[in-house]
C-alpha cells in the first residue's frame, strides 16, 4: 500500500538513453524482472553507492568498472540482491557483464550490474542472459515506465519523475526512475535510482552535482534507519541536447540543471517514503533554529528513527513528550529546552520549556489526523535548518517484515 | 507480558534502609503509587541520571540536592513523570521535598524526588503528601518487595535482586529494585533503580563503583533505543555491616563488593529487558574479535536498534542478511567481511565472506526457535568484546505504543 498514489505526468524521453525489459524468471515468472539501459557513446556517468561495508557483489563490480571506463550499459534485476554470496557472487556479476557486453559489442568494463532482492541467493545467470539477449533487441527511448516497473520488488507503485529546463536556448530534459520501499528491504529490495539528462556536462562536475543532489534527496529520507547492501544512484548526461558543455560550477546553467536534477530526485525520494513498508503517514520533519545543519539533521534523524515517535504518528497521537524526548537525546551541544518550540501542522504545542498556553489535547488530535504531517522543531539556537522525510511505524510494517519468509 | 517470569529469591534486608508505600491516587486508585525510602544517617549515596537534555523536573531537583547534601529520604511515585511541566513542575517537586522533610525532620535538600509516568501532566502534590505522610509512619526494613510493586507503571512483574558477600568476615548484603519496560516508556514509565548495601564505602569510591556497574548493566540494555527523560539509578551504602570502611579501589573488598553490586544490577537490567513492551524474545548480543570495545558496542547497538533485525527475531526467522547489513553499517573502520563470522545459538551461519558450508535454512529455523537467543558476531579484528541485551519488535509493541492513549 502506498500512502498516496499521486501519479507524476508521463516521463519525458532523454535523447541518448534507451531501455528495454524482459522476464527472466528470477523469482516470479509473472512479471518483468530484468531491465537493460544503453546510453550513447560519450555519455558521462556519475554514481554513488551504499556506504554499508557489507555491500553486494554488483556494487563491488560496478565501482570497479566505473574506475576504469565510462559505462555504456546498465543491467538491473529485481528478485535477487546477489549479496552475501562471496566470490561466487562476484563471478556471477562479472559473467552478466561479459555476456551483456558480447550481445551489444562493448567492453565488459562498460557494463554496470545492479541487483536488488533476496540476500544470500545466487543469480540465475543463464536465465538472466537469455532475458538480456531479448532486451538488447528491443531497446527504445520510451521505455522508462516499463523499466520503473521491472526494477520493482515489493514496491506497490512504480516511481518516476521528470523535469524540463532551458540551457543555452536548448530544451534540456531530466528524467529518473527509482525503486525501494525503505532504506533497506533486506529480503526483497533496497533502493536504486537511475537519472538521466541530455545536457552536456563535464564528468567531474556531474559527479559533484550528483553528490549535492543525493545529500538533499535520497540521503534525506529514512524508513527504518537501515542502510542497504545494494543502494545505488546513477546520473547520466548524454550531451544530446547540444548545449555547450557545462564545465564550471559557476556557470548559471549548472545551477539550473542541478536544481532540476534535485527536483526530480526529491520527487523520487519522497515517492519511496510514500510507498514505505506499512506506511500510513507521510511525515516532513523540519528542524529550524539550529546552530549548524548537522545539529538539525541529528535532531531530525533521531525523531525519524524513534520507534516510540513512529508508533505515535501511526496512532495520530499528539504525543509531544516522545518527540521532545527524542530531541533531547539527539546530542545537540548547548540545547536549552527553555528556547525550544514544537509545531505540528501549524499547531503550536510546546513553547519554551512548557506546553503552549493555548494547547488542548483535542487540538493536538485534530492536527495529527491528516495523512501528511509537518513537524517543525525550533531549537532556538541559530539560523540553520534541515528537512527530512519519513513515515510511521505500523503493525503492518511488523507483519511485512516478520511474516515475509514464514 | 514478560518473556520469562523467573522470580528471584526473597530480597534480603539491608540494615539501615527502610521503605514504605501508600496509595496516593495519582493515576489509578486501585494500587500503591508512592514509595518512601529512608536511610540511616551517615549513609553514602551515589547516583546517575538520564543523559537526555529534556530531563524531568525531579531529575533537576535531585541533581541539585545531591550536590549539596547526602540524602536521607527518597520519594518515588509512578503515574506521573513530572516532565515537560516547566517551572511549575520544578516547584511541585520542591514542595514534595519540603513537605516530606517536615514529616521526617530532615532538611529539604536531604530529600530526593523520583517520578515516572505520563509526560506533561502536573503532580497532584496535596494527595501525594497525604500518601507520604502515611508512609513515614510505616517505614520497615522488609518492604523492598512492596516498593518494587509501588514504583511499577506498566511493568508486568516487580523487579528485584539480591546478593550476599563476605567483607572482613562480616556478611554484607546488596539488594536492589528496578522498574521499566524499555529505555523509555514516555507515557507511563521509564527506568528507575534503587540499590543499597550495608557495606561501609567511601563516598567518591561509591560513585565510581556505580558508574562502573551501570556501564556493565543498565547501560548495556536497550529495548527501543529511546533514552528516557526520567531515568535514575541510585546506590546507597549504609555502613551498618560494620566492616572497616572501603576507601581504595585496590582493596580486594572493593572488587568483591563491586562484583556483587554488578551482579544485582545485571539481574535487574535483564529483568527490564525480559519485561519489555511486547517482547517475545530475550536476545544476548555477543560481539567478539573487535579492535576495540567501542567497535563491539557499535555493532551490538546497531543490531539491537535495527527494526528489521528485531522483526526477524520476532518471527524466529534466521534472516542473517539483515544481521550482517546491520554489522556493515555500524561504522567499524577497517571491517572486512572476509573475516566476519556469525553464530546463533551455537549454529554457524556466516563464515568469512559467505554462508557457512554446513548451513541449511532448516537448521537456522531450529536455532532461532527458542525464546532465549544468543547471537555471536566475530569481527575477526582483535581480542575485544562486548555484550548487550535486547528483545524483539512485535506487533504487540506497536499496539501498546500506538493504542496507549486511544
Amino acid at each position: 500500500m502506498s500512502v498516496d498514489d499521486t501519479k507524476d505526468s508521463a516521463l519525458l524521453l532523454v535523447p541518448g538513453v534507451r531501455w528495454a525489459v524482459a522476464r527472466a524468471g528470477i523469482r516470479q515468472s509473472s512479471r518483468d524482472d530484468v531491465a537493460v539501459l544503453e546510453c550513447a557513446p560519450d555519455t558521462n556517468c556519475a554514481a554513488v553507492f551504499t556506504q554499508n561495508q557489507f555491500y553486494a557483489a554488483p556494487v563491488l563490480v560496478a565501482r570497479e568498472h566505473l574506475q576504469r571506463r565510462q559505462p555504456r550499459v546498465f543491467v538491473v534485476n529485481s528478485g535477487c540482491a546477489n549479496a552475501g554470496t562471496g566470490q561466487l557472487g562476484v563471478d556471477d556479476a562479472r559473467r552478466i557483464c561479459t555476456g551483456t557486453a558480447a550481445f551489444i559489442g562493448v567492453d565488459p568494463e562498460q557494463v554496470l550490474p545492479f541487483s536488488t532482492g533476496v540476500i544470500g541467493e545466487r543469480l540465475p545467470v543463464t536465465r538472466m542472459l537469455e532475458g538480456i539477449g531479448q532486451c538488447v533487441q528491443r531497446l527504445r527511448p520510451d521505455a522508462w515506465e516499463d523499466a520503473a516497473r521491472a526494477i520493482m520488488t515489493t514496491d506497490t507503485v512504480p516511481k518516476g519523475a521528470t523535469a524540463r529546463i532551458d540551457v543555452d536556448g536548448q530544451p534540456v530534459t531530466v528524467t529518473g526512475i527509482a525503486k525501494g520501499v525503505g532504506m533497506i528491504r533486506p529480503d526483497m529490495a533496497t533502493m536504486l535510482a537511475f537519472l538521466a539528462t541530455d545536457a552536456a556536462v563535464e564528468q567531474s562536475l556531474l559527479q559533484n552535482c550528483l553528490r549535492w543532489v543525493v545529500g538533499r534527496s535520497f540521503n534525506r529520507i529514512t524508513v527504518d534507519g537501515d542502510t542497504s547492501t545494494n543502494d545505488a544512484c546513477v546520473l547520466l548526461a548524454t550531451g544530446a541536447a547540444g548545449n555547450s558543455k557545462i564545465s564550471s560550477p559557476h556557470d548559471p546553467a549548472y545551477d539550473r540543471l542541478a536544481a532540476a536534477v534535485c527536483d526530480v530526485a526529491r520527487k523520487l525520494a519522497q515517492a519511496v517514503v510514500r510507498d514505505a513498508e506499512g506506511a500510513t503517514k507521510y511525515v516532513t520533519l523540519n528542524v529550524v533554529g539550529g546552530a549548524s545543519e548537522e545539529d538539525c539533521l541529528s535532531v531530525a534523524y533521531t525523531i525519524a528513527h524513534s520507534p516510540l515517535v513512529k508508533t505515535a504518528f501511526f496512532a495520530s497521537d499528539p504525543n509531544w513528550g516522545r518527540l521532545l524526548a527524542a530531541v533531547g537525546r539527539a546530542g545537540v551541544a548547548g540545547l536549552d529546552f527553555q528556547k525550544v518550540r514544537l509545531v505540528i501542522n501549524g499547531l503550536e504545542i510546546f513553547d519554551r520549556g512548557a506546553v503552549a498556553a493555548a494547547y488542548r489535547e483535542e487540538l493536538g488530535q485534530a492536527a495529527m489526523a491528516p495523512v501528511d504531517l509537518r513537524v517543525t522543531v525550533d531549537l532556538g539556537m541559530g539560523d540553520q535548518q534541515a528537512e527530512v522525510w519519513t513515515c510511521d511505524l505500523s503493525n503492518e510494517y511488523v507483519r511485512i517484515n516478520a511474516e515475509y519468509r514464514s
